[in-house]
C-alpha cells in the first residue's frame, strides 16, 4: 500500500459501538460483538474509538445515541430489534432523531415472504420487527430476514452474533473508510517493569506509532507482549525492528506474535 | 431475606464500569472483566447500569470519569496502572479530580519490600506503580502487590483479570450496597415471536420485574430463554411461575435455567 508511506497523513474515520442490552451488563452474556466489529471495521478503514454497554431503557438509549453520533463519524449498535416487549431500540432511535416510526413496507414484504415460506404465523409481535424510523434505510439480513437499519450515521444491528455479522457484511459498500490501522506484536519472557524505561524512550522516538505493553501469565511462565499500531507500515516495521533489538538487549529471545 | 418482601422499595445502588485500554477496543483482547465485576457487585447490592470501553488517551479518560462519577453512585475502572509509558490512568484520575499526584509512601514501601523479596530491581519505571493521586486511598493487591486506589467514588483497579479480582475482593467492606438483584431463567424450544404478545402482557402485569427474552440457537435447535430480574423474591417467584404456565400453554416443556 504505497499510500501509507506517503507524507500525507491519512484520514482517520472513527466509530463508536453501542451494545444495547441488560444481558451483557448483568454478566449473563459475555459480549462477542465488540471485538468482531472492531476488527471488521478496521479492515475497511474505520477505527472504533469507544464502546458503551447500556441497558434496555429508552431514555438512556436516546441520550447515549445523541451524544455519540455527534462525536464519531459512525455509530454501530447491537441488540433490541427483535419481536418482544424488551426490544425497544427502533423506537428509541426514532425518538433520538426526532422522527416518526411505522411499519416499513419493504421490511413487511421481506418478513411476510419469510413467514409464508417457513410456515410461521406473521403475528403482530413479528410485525414489530418491521417497525423502522422514518428516513431510515434497511440493512439486509440474509440469515434470519428481519432487517437492521441505518438512520443518519447510526447503523442498528441485531445482538445475536451470527445475525450481526451478516448485517455488517451487507454494509460494506455504504461505509467510507479512511486509514487502516496495522499492527505488529512481539513477545518475550521478560517483565514489563524491566523494559519500561527503554520502551518509553522508543515510544517517544515514534510518536505516530502507538506502543502498548501487555503482561501475560501462562502458569509459571510470564512475559510481555508489545503491540505496535499505526497507519504507516514502513514506520511500523522500523519501530518493530527496534522493539526486537530492545528486547534482545535484555538477553531474551523475542518471538513475533503473541506468546504461545 | 425478609427485607426483600417488605413493601418498602429497597434502595438501588448504581455503578458504571470503565474499561480503559486500546487492547479491548481494537479486538486484540476479549474483555473478561465486565461480567465478573457485575456479578460480584450484585452480590453485595451494587447494580452495574452502564459500561464504557475507552482508549489510553488522557483527555478521554478525564472526560469520561468526570461524566460518570457524577451520574452513578460508584465507578470501577480497570487497566492502565502498570509500569510502562502507556499506563496513564493514575495521572488521568489526578487530573479528573483536580489534585496533585506523587509517590505514595505506603505504596512505595509495599513495592520496595516486594522487590527485595523477589530479587527484582525497584526501577524508576516500577516506582511509577506507586504514583497515586493525593486524597486517594490504596486498594490492596495480595497477588502482585502493586496497589489500586480509591479516589472519591471511583475505584481504580488493574486490567489483568486475576489481579482485578483480588482487588475487588479487598474492597468489599468499603462499598455500601443496596438491594440485590435476583434473577430466574426459564427456557423452552419455541420462537420468541410466537410468545411475544403474551410475554408483553406478562411484563405489564409485573412492572417491577424486568423480563428479558433471548433467542438461542444450538445447531438446528432453537428456542428462547426468559430472564426475569427483580429485587423482590416473592414477586419474582410469582412472575416466574406465570412464565412457566405461559410457555406450557404453547405445548412446549420449559426447563428452569439456561437451555442446554
Amino acid at each position: 500500500m504505497p499510500d501509507q508511506a506517503s507524507p500525507i497523513r491519512p484520514k482517520l474515520v472513527t466509530a463508536c459501538v453501542v451494545l444495547i442490552g441488560d444481558e451483557v451488563l448483568s454478566g449473563r452474556t459475555r459480549d462477542a460483538n465488540l471485538g468482531y466489529i472492531s476488527k471488521h471495521l478496521n479492515q475497511i478503514g474505520v477505527q472504533v474509538r469507544e464502546a458503551r454497554v447500556i441497558p434496555d431503557i429508552e431514555e438512556v438509549i436516546v441520550a447515549t445515541i445523541n451524544e455519540v453520533r455527534a462525536t464519531y463519524d459512525y455509530v454501530f449498535t447491537t441488540g433490541g430489534i427483535g419481536p418482544t416487549h424488551d426490544d425497544i431500540t427502533a423506537d428509541a432511535m426514532a425518538k433520538a432523531f426526532g422522527v416518526a416510526i411505522g411499519h416499513h413496507p419493504e421490511a413487511i414484504a421481506i418478513l411476510e415472504a419469510h413467514y409464508k415460506e417457513t410456515g410461521g404465523e406473521f403475528t403482530d409481535a413479528r410485525k414489530r420487527m418491521a417497525r423502522i424510523p422514518d428516513t431510515a434505510s434497511l440493512i439486509a439480513n440474509p440469515l434470519s430476514k428481519a432487517p437492521g437499519f441505518q438512520i443518519g450515521n447510526v447503523f442498528v444491528m441485531a445482538g445475536v452474533p451470527m445475525v450481526m455479522q451478516v448485517m455488517l457484511d451487507s454494509l460494506t459498500g455504504r461505509l467510507e473508510g479512511g486509514a487502516t490501522m496495522q499492527s505488529r506484536t512481539v513477545s518475550a519472557q521478560i517483565g514489563e517493569g524491566t523494559i519500561a524505561e527503554q520502551l518509553g524512550a522508543l515510544q517517544l522516538r515514534y510518536p505516530d506509532i502507538g506502543i502498548g505493553s501487555y503482561p501475560y501469565y501462562r502458569g509459571k511462565v510470564f512475559g510481555t507482549s508489545l503491540v505496535l499500531r499505526g497507519v504507516d507500515e514502513g514506520m511500523l516495521d522500523k519501530a518493530t525492528a527496534e522493539a526486537l533489538v530492545l528486547l534482545k538487549g535484555f538477553g531474551v529471545e523475542p518471538i513475533a506474535g503473541e506468546a504461545v
